[in-house]
């Protein structure tokens, strides 16, 4: 990579690229899952975390014997990514198709968060991010829970948005030819809460 | 990361780990996004990437300047990762709130496709497996257009899935707490086609 470029520079289609901290925070809230790159021995590994931003950092947790959590915790390089699809892009041409999306790379590292009071918070706002009202119903967790988890705090040091929105943009000689063009929208949809099999009688979602 | 580890084995909840290719090739077909992981000079990038499974490889494809091309042109250790979001696992302690998932995490190399038929195809592909049936009734791509599109395929070496699903798993001491357990269903809505603004009078979605 040329050394002029910064490394959360947009080069493609750089007027889809974004850098103020509220567009890429709105992205950021919008999402549970993140994916989570980091190098081992010259090997790149992208792993799935569930996570919440506070702040300019993002709260990830595991297993205290997690490889990922492991390597996270020794402060190595990191890139998270964030991504939403937002539509299927269908222009008169397949060259034109595209996808409407709006995504979000972080590069940063991450530290341990050892104290305990920093540790609950953490994984309670984690929950509350996750399962939006739980941590006012559901048991709170133990200092025990608490210490068989690991957290860390990853802290970016540097992020980009990208987002493509719209309809699809075709060549003007392709504008009458009789293809259909326009967009499918796509949205996460949450659906009907589905109770647990042993839940106790009597008990309503919400 | 110890080398007893292979790189694709799952190691926490070994009883989530999957490596037979149906179950891994179910997920990749599934997702029309993955996060495509390389590392430059020790730093790991993730970038989302449209992406169609043929075989044992994913096609990839992006502008001919681009970064991320570039470097996977090049043969550089690879690993791709897909995830879906299947529900909010809302359990009666928050230690125990979980997400289930379906991920697929494989490990590879990438080569440019040069030869034009075999771009044309893979193209095709990936607009067929972006917007079904469109190959069908879009402009196909000319020898010019696929000339300015950097395709790459991405070959599978080893790859494992992890799934989560169902019901919460609570502490036994939790069972009987006055507290709603389930879950809240997740998935990808396609909502009605959106017609471009200047789509030509008379044309219907299919």
């Amino acid at each position: 990579m040329p050394k002029s470029k910064k490394r959360h520079e947009v080069c493609r289609h750089k007027d889809r690229g974004h850098y103020d901290e509220q567009t890429i925070h709105q992205i950021l809230d919008q999402g549970k899952i993140c994916h989570v790159g980091i190098t081992v021995d010259a090997q790149p590994f992208v792993i799935p975390m569930a996570y919440v931003r506070q702040g300019r950092s993002l709260i990830l947790h595991g297993a205290p014997k997690s490889r990922l959590l492991n390597q996270l915790a020794k402060g190595v390089p990191v890139c998270v990514t964030v991504t939403h699809l937002d539509g299927l892009v269908l222009a008169r041409s397949t060259f034109h198709h595209s996808l409407n999306f709006r995504s979000v790379v972080a590069f940063g590292t991450a530290r341990p968060i050892e104290d305990l009071a920093e540790k609950h918070a953490a994984l309670a706002a984690l929950t509350e991010h996750l399962a939006p009202g739980r941590t006012q119903v559901a048991r709170a967790a133990t200092d025990q829970e608490a210490q068989a988890t690991s957290v860390v705090l990853f802290e970016i040091d540097d992020a980009s948005a990208k987002i493509r929105n719209g309809p699809p943009i075709d060549s003007p000689q392709d504008m009458m030819l009789d293809v259909w063009a326009g967009v499918i929208p796509v949205s996460v949809l949450e659906g009907e809460p589905v109770p647990a099999p042993d839940l106790k009688a009597g008990l309503v979602y919400r």
